[in-house]
């Protein structure tokens, strides 16, 4: 039984219901097809291993689990990791929405694997957007290839959501490069074997740097530089997880480390956030990936397990369960797919809904997981059957790439309180006029936009108390919206329409109780006082 | 900071709330108190270790983490094992309510621990209502003084949700015994080195059994039989969970093992029944524990953790996420005591509300749990931190003891249709009535009559699929009215006002949802085709 879902159904989503159509639908359906089958051939059966054997710090080198490795050189090989990267680089030029879509499937079958190539990617758009011309020539090819990986340096001890902490530091050498010091946690894929070089990609602060948020720098540095010796980068200690053992989350000590600046001085900030759509996007497809992993394995559970005479299947209440995992998959790789369309099409509204997709998706990821444990009983309780790992995993996507909760606040800041509510009325004004609108949908539409209205005049504090709901409203809302598009079309795949329609009746009722809880802070919650 | 809900809450909780009076307020307060001390001083430092090391194997016993037996030893000589047990057996005699209650801190202390007391909690009530007077005179004193400990051996591979399912077989030996043979899994604490014997209280069929449920009977099965040879109940091996890891969770095979009947020949099914409303009530209130120990544990981190020039608990976003924490801990607490206490008031009541809490609760207890790694950012998805263990823990509760699944059926079954929803009826008409009733509350009340109106005409398949969203219909609602009770009294605790009113405003408008969510089953749930 395959593992991720059916590729034929994510391209029929994109070119009807998103609204992609930059490629003809048979080539779109080509690739995801290709992406699938490497998915399920060579991920999947190294995903138990991954898990169990995890990766392990030995002598200071991270030893990741058997057969990794190869599979990172095969999936470099077929062109996976530059997917959407420029072909003057090596990659193959596609549209980001397809990459995106391909990651799907790379994500359901080993989630921690498939960080390495998302984290690349990452460093691969941040060099792409403020590298130079010379930065891009030598650094984005091996990137591209595979031939090396890259990370993301943000995280200290002290600075994890305000990166305005951050405290290491950048000294000019006085030849144009410069000596990184500094400490760096949570650096995903920070150390491993799989490839010849390492880019890290830090923010440290240059001696004249301004306080704070303002006196920030980007700089790319090598594990190996150019002369083939070994940077000073160490991997101190890699963290002890609740999951996505895979995947090494290091600790790395730079120490003078020698590095060279991307982008203008004290501007590392805003190249990192011109990056933070993509990274959110996928981090939103990880969500999707688990959930849509968790629905396939507990559907097999429960149509081999018996009980009672039958398989478990065949009980009303073990097919909610089972649906709605599948809807909440649905729902957010259409929400996900689609805002990352509209970044091509209407960037603000791309804007408005990415951190929703983000926060929602990943809500919906470990909501899936937790119901796939449920759905195998006692059985899903034992780590061998394999559910308890997707809900372990999953748990991270609401948390890294700016947290579920900081995702809310600037949905209220930037997506809302600074257009004054123009994107979003404009979304909202869409779905009630929309093909295959049910009344729940406009009353969910009208809810929304009362609760945007009470928000924009609430108290700012009483405004963030309600921002969590109001997220979880509108990325509900947009979900269920894209979810009677895919109804509206009577040539949707069965499968999609079915959980389509359990989005709608399980699933999009809960926006009356996001709209209740967004306009009705308790004095608890805006008070100052500490928590008694 | 105490790890564990202030004891005199909940005192005041039980007097005032509740409706518990079977003791003087002060007296109730007392044992809360000295069972708070026990749980903060000797299990909670137990913890963490139970998690990390665990249980083990060794040569066919069972190695408990360091501290755990000891710490059995110390809680038994407390005489906490027989808090509620016949005073003739050594016990205290105390209300099972206050017995409930105070075992909220210890399994919020260290949930492993807990299980053990708990399943020799449910043993002694077994042979305390089902046992003949010599069974009673020979095994309950060793239990209630925990020399012995108690096991439930009822699943067996093939039979989880469906006892009648059950192989093990009984062959009488001539004289008076029986020889047990079969394999039995999912055994808490099956095998350990706490104590000098173990009694297995085990599902089996006698040779000229009916068929299916009506044909199975209950035995007791020592460790170590009167003449204190080893009875052949062989721990096979454990279990590598998700969670508690201290609690040993065993195979056990049952090879001719000598054993003596309970109760009358093929009525083991309704003897166990018999015990499982104090099981459920267990659990919920497990559930509960774990809501409070992560709250308590997320806000210790919140109120220290500094970001932006402050503690990260001054930022709305993050008190909602506690606050709704201690609310869900709050709701969940009222309505197990309540549905306690109920059973000494209004049975028929108890009944009704008992599946509810235990699902309700659980749901709650891993709701919170995950709440609370969210409040850690990246630290919560770090092991050593321990917002983890809660998660992991708590996620057990929704299964044992019969899936939420399987209580919401019998909330449908036995709470609703068979009585055509008096028992329901009478609560709303109580909750529209009372004193501090929201025009909220009120609402939901009549959502809740409208949804039993609908699932009484409904196909029974139709029914099935709206029965878990209906639990959590019935469960939110009796919670929120429990809070509001709280509310009308200006003399309650502040915490608990607090937490009161953040369940009205943040956690009851989810009513909105289930209720809708019951009465509108898509055609995907009540189908039979396999899943998709």
């Amino acid at each position: 039984m395959p593992v991720t879902v059916p590729p034929e159904e994510t391209a029929w989503l994109l070119h009807h219901v998103v609204g992609f159509d930059a490629l003809d639908p048979g080539d779109t359906a080509a690739i995801l097809v290709e992406a699938t089958r490497f998915a399920e051939g060579v991920l999947a059966p190294l995903e138990r291993d991954g898990d169990r054997i995890g990766a392990k710090l030995v002598d200071g080198r991270v030893i990741t689990p058997p057969g990794f490795k190869e599979a990172f050189q095969a999936y470099a090989e077929g062109g996976w990791i530059g997917t959407a990267a420029p072909e003057e680089s090596g990659g193959q030029g596609l549209p980001d929405v397809l990459a995106l879509a391909a990651f799907e499937p790379v994500s359901s079958a080993n989630m921690g694997f498939g960080l390495c190539p998302m984290l690349t990617q990452d460093a691969i758009q941040l060099l792409a957007t403020h590298g130079s011309a010379d930065q891009k020539e030598r650094l984005l090819a091996p990137l591209v290839a595979g031939s090396w990986t890259g990370t993301m340096c943000l995280t200290e001890p002290q600075a994890g959501s305000d990166l305005g902490a951050v405290r290491s530091k950048a000294e000019p050498d006085g030849n144009g490069l410069y000596r990184i010091t500094g400490q760096k946690i949570f650096i995903t894929y920070g150390e491993h074997d799989w490839t010849a070089n390492i880019l890290h990609m830090v923010l440290a602060r240059l001696p004249d740097a301004p306080a704070g948020s303002a006196g920030i720098s980007l700089f790319a540095v090598p594990k190996f530089l150019p002369d083939g010796s070994r940077n000073p980068v160490r991997c101190v200690s890699i963290e002890h997880k609740l999951g996505i053992h895979a995947s090494p989350t290091c600790v790395l000590a730079f120490e003078d480390a020698l590095g060279e600046i991307v982008g203008p001085p004290h501007r590392g900030l805003p190249s990192m956030f011109s990056m933070m759509n993509a990274a959110r996007l996928g981090v939103a497809m990880q969500g999707v990936a688990v959930a849509e992993r968790a629905f396939r394995r507990a559907a097999e559970f429960a149509t081999t397990r018996e009980q009672s005479g039958g398989p478990i299947v065949i009980h009303p209440d073990v097919r909610r369960t089972l649906w709605t995992m599948r809807a909440l998959a649905l729902g957010g790789r259409l929400l996900t797919l689609y805002a990352a369309e509209q970044q091509h099409r209407d960037p603000v509204r791309a804007a408005l809904l990415i951190p929703v997709a983000k926060s929602w998706a990943s809500d919906a990821g470990v909501e899936a997981a937790s119901l796939g444990v449920q759905v195998h009983g006692g059985m899903g309780y034992i780590e061998e059957t394999g559910a308890a790992q997707h809900l372990r995993d999953s748990r991270i996507t609401p948390i890294y790439e700016g947290t579920n909760g900081i995702q809310a606040l600037t949905l209220l800041r930037r997506g809302l309180l600074r257009d004054q509510g123009a994107a979003l009325g404009a979304l909202l004004d869409e779905i009630v006029a929309a093909e295959g609108v049910t009344p729940a949908l406009r009353e969910a539409a009208e809810a929304t936009r009362s609760a945007a209205a009470w928000l924009r005049q609430a108290e700012p504090r009483a405004a963030e108390a309600g921002a969590t709901p109001f997220l979880n409203l509108v990325g509900t809302l947009a979900a269920g919206w894209l979810c009677a598009r895919t109804l509206a079309r009577p040539d949707a795949p069965v499968a999609a329409r079915t959980a389509a329609s359990v989005f709608l009746d399980q699933v999009l009722p809960r926006t009356m109780a996001f709209g209740a809880a967004t306009v009705t802070p308790s004095a608890g919650l805006t008070g100052t006082e500490l928590v008694a």
